[in-house]
C-alpha cells in the first residue's frame, strides 16, 4: 500500500500510470499459433488442448448432452439467481436499442441510419481461477437482443476434457449457437479463420490472460474487429466523510482478489475515513481465500487524502477508471463533472459487485485508461450503423449546385458530372 | 474490366476479393519515423516536412493571419456551397445525440448511459491530389457537435510551405482548435505522443496513404483509438432495367477517379442496361482529367449480371461495399435485406457524390469488407457512454441474494462480501 496525503499535482501523472505490458516477448508465439491454426485446423487446436490444458479431447464442439447435463449439476438457487441477472440485464440493453429517425436535410434529401448486427461474433470466456458465467451473460445478451445469427463460445476445457457447467447453462439459456472446448491464442485463431468444426466469425468479444489479449490484437490485422483493448481491472474509489470503511474495504478487495495485476486506487477528502479504510482492508483481507491474488494488488495500490471531491474527480478523470465508486453524499451534483469512466457506481449501496453481475450494466469495459476513448461493451458493440440516403428528383435540383461547386473545388470531375448529368 | 454473366455461387466468394496490401514493407519505416518523433518532436517534424514534402518551414502551427488570408483565396461560391453542406451534416449529426433513459432493472437499482466527449481528437488531412476539405467537414463537425474539448487537424504542407485554403476555412469554420503543417506517418506519430508544439490526442480520424494506414494502425499500441481501419474506396452499383445507364455510368467513374486502386462493381439484372452502361463508361472517361487513374481502377473492375435483385443483394452482402448504390425502381421494399454496406444512396438521383458532400451523411466509411464488422463516423464516434448505476438500501435488499450466489459460484469471495457487508 502507498499512502499520499495531498500529493502536488506535478505527481499525479505518475500516480495515474499503470504498469507496462510486455507485448513484443509474446508476439512470436501468437503468429506461430495462429500459422498453425490457419493450417492444421481442427488438428492443430486439439493438440494445443493437450499442451497447454492438459486435456485429451476428441471433439471439440460441446454436445446436446453434455449441455443438458450441465443443467443438472447446478443448483436450482444458482439457476434462479442467473435468470435475475439475465432478466436486469436484458432490460438495460434492450433500453439501448435506438428508433431510426429519417431526416430531411435538405426539401427532397432524406438521410438516416439503421442497425443491423453483426451476422457472426465469437465469444471467449477464460477458464482459470474462476469460471466466468457471468460474462456470458453480458456478452451473450446483448448478441442475441442485437440479433445476431452465429453466436459461437470458446472456452478452454479442464484437465478431464469437461466445460464448467455454469458456463454451459448459461451459454444455451443466452442462445449461444455452439459450444467449443477451446482455450488461449489458439481459440482466436480459430475464430479469426475459422476450422473444419469451428466457424470464423467478424468481430470477436471476451476477457482472457496476456495470450488472449494479445492474441486479440493480433487478429485485428486479418480484419477481425474486437471488443476494445484490455488491461488488468481497475477500481478507483472516492470517499467523503460520510463513506462507510467497511464497504469501501469491501469495495477494494473484491477488485482486488481478480488477480495479482489489479489495480486499486482509493481516495478520500477525510483522514479519517482513510485511516479506518486501511485498517479495515488489513482485517478483511485475512478472511479472503484469494488473499493471496488480494496480497499482492495491494502491494501497488494508492491511498489518496485529497482537498475536496471536485479535486478527486480530477485526478480520476485523469486515471480514467474502468470502475468508478463515488461513495459520496451528494453524488448527484458531481455526475456532469465524471468525464472519463467506464462505469460509474453512486452512493455507498452500490457496490462494484453488483454491476458485475446483476444489476443490468455490463461488466466488460475499458481498463488501463481507455475509459478516455473507448466505451464499454453495449448493444451498439453487436451492430453496425448503415447510414441510407434517398434524394428525389427534387432533392437532387436543390443539392446539385452545391455538390458540384464542392467537387470541382476538390479537383473531382467525376463527381461533378455524377450530378451534372442527372440535372441535364 | 472484367464482365461475368451469372457467375456460379462459388466464384462469389473470389470476385468479393480485394488486393491484398502489403503492410509488413511499411512497418520498419512507420516504428522509425515513430521513434524520432517521440525523441525529437517538432524538429524532427520539421526535417521530415522538408524531406517528404519539400517543404521548408519554421512554424508548424498555422497562423490566425494565415487561416484569415484563406478566407479571401476562397471564392463566394464555394464558401456558401461549404456553408450548405455544413448545415445539412449538421442536422444529420445532430439527429444522433440520443436521450439517455434511466432504467430501474430491479425495484431501487437504476442503470443509465450518458455520453460524453472524448476529450482530445485529432483529424488528419491528406495533401496530393485532390485537397479534401469536404472531409474536414465530415470530421469537424461530429466533433464538435459531440463537445470534444481540443479539435486538432494535421495536413502536409505544399513546396512552398502552405495548406490549402479550402482546407484552413473550413477547418476553422467547423470549431477547430489548431491547425498544423505535418503530414504523412509522422503526423499520426505527433498527434500519438504529442510534441512542443502540437498536442495529443486520444483518438485520430481521417484518411491518408498507405504510411498514414499504417502509423494509424500503430498508433493503437500506444493506447490511441482511431476511426476504423482503412482500406481503398469502393462502389457496389445495382442497376435493374429501369435504371438509366448514363447515371450509373458517372457514378462508377466518381468512385474509379479517386485512385488506381479504387474498387468498382456493377451489378445489373438487365442485359441491356449492363452493355449500355459498360459502353456509357468507356465514353464518359474520355472526357475526364482524371481519366488515368480512373482507366487503371476500371481495369480490374466487375460487370456482373444476375438473375434477381435479391441475388444481387447477397452478392452485395458477401461484398459489403463502403458505397452500395440501388439505382432499382422498387427500391423501398429490398432496404430490409442489406446486411453489409457503409452507405446506401437509393434510386436514380441518389448519386455517391451526394453523400459524399453534402446530403448530410458521413463519408467516412468502412472499406475493404469492414462493413460486416463497422458502422461508418458518427457523432457516436466522437464519444465514449459511460454507464452509471444507484442502489438504494432496497435496491441492494432486493438483489443482494442473487449477487452473493453468483459471487460465490464464480468463486470470488471478496464480491459476495462487498454486498453481505451492506446487508448485515
Amino acid at each position: 500500500m502507498n499512502i499520499y496525503k495531498n500529493p502536488k499535482r506535478e505527481t499525479w501523472s505518475e500516480l495515474t500510470k499503470r504498469p507496462v505490458f510486455k507485448k513484443q516477448e509474446i508476439a512470436q508465439t501468437i503468429k506461430e499459433i495462429f500459422a498453425e491454426v490457419e493450417k492444421n485446423g481442427d488438428e492443430a487446436l486439439i493438440r494445443y488442448a493437450e499442451k497447454f490444458d492438459s486435456a485429451k479431447i476428441d471433439q471439440l464442439q460441446v454436445t446436446e448432452k453434455e449441455i443438458s447435463k450441465a443443467a443438472d449439476l447446478i443448483s436450482e438457487e444458482l439457476k434462479s439467481a442467473i435468470q435475475i441477472a439475465k432478466e436486469n440485464i436484458t432490460k438495460f440493453h434492450a433500453s439501448q436499442v435506438v428508433e431510426t429517425e429519417k431526416i430531411e436535410t435538405t426539401k427532397g434529401v432524406i438521410c438516416w441510419r439503421e442497425n443491423r448486427a453483426i451476422e457472426k461474433v465469437g465469444i471467449y470466456i477464460p477458464g482459470g481461477t474462476a469460471p466466468l458465467f457471468s460474462t456470458v451473460l453480458m456478452l451473450a445478451i446483448p448478441a442475441q437482443l442485437a440479433g445476431c445469427q452465429e453466436i459461437i463460445l470458446c472456452t478452454p476445457p479442464d484437465k478431464n476434457g469437461n466445460v464448467n457447467p455454469a458456463i454451459l447453462y448459461t451459454a444455451q439459456l443466452c442462445g449461444v449457437s455452439k459450444i467449443f472446448k477451446v482455450g488461449g491464442a489458439q481459440a482466436v485463431a480459430a475464430m479469426t479463420f475459422g476450422t473444419e468444426t469451428i466457424p470464423n466469425v467478424y468481430k470477436i468479444f471476451g476477457p482472457g490472460n496476456q495470450f488472449v489479449v494479445a492474441a486479440k490484437d493480433f487478429a485485428q490485422e486479418f480484419g477481425i474487429a474486437i471488443d476494445m483493448p484490455a488491461g488488468p481491472s481497475e477500481v478507483l474509489v472516492i470517499a467523503d466523510e460520510k463513506a462507510v470503511p467497511e464497504f469501501c474495504a469491501a469495495d477494494l478487495l473484491s477488485q482486488a482478489e481478480h488477480g495479482s495485476d489489479s489495480q486499486v486506487i482509493f481516495i478520500s477528502t477525510d483522514l479519517k475515513v482513510l485511516n479506518e479504510t486501511i485498517n479495515e482492508v488489513k482485517k478483511q483481507i485475512k478472511e479472503l481465500p484469494r488473499n493471496e491474488f488480494a496480497q499482492k494488488s495491494l502491494n501497488n495500490s494508492h491511498f489518496i487524502l485529497l482537498n475536496s471531491i471536485d479535486e478527486a474527480l480530477e485526478f480520476s478523470n485523469l486515471y480514467a477508471p474502468e470502475h468508478l465508486i463515488l461513495a459520496v453524499e451528494n453524488f448527484e451534483k458531481y455526475i456532469s463533472q465524471i468525464q472519463n469512466a467506464g462505469s460509474v457506481f453512486l452512493g455507498n449501496y452500490s457496490c462494484e459487485s453488483a454491476g458485475d453481475y446483476a444489476s443490468g450494466t455490463n461488466h466488460t469495459l475499458p481498463t488501463n485508461g481507455f475509459a478516455k476513448n473507448y466505451s464499454g461493451v453495449s448493444l451498439d458493440s453487436f451492430v453496425k450503423k448503415i447510414t441510407f440516403q434517398n434524394l428525389s428528383k427534387e432533392g437532387l435540383q436543390n443539392l446539385g449546385k452545391t455538390i458540384e461547386i464542392m467537387a470541382e473545388a476538390e479537383g473531382l470531375s467525376a463527381h461533378k458530372n455524377a450530378v451534372s448529368i442527372r440535372l441535364k
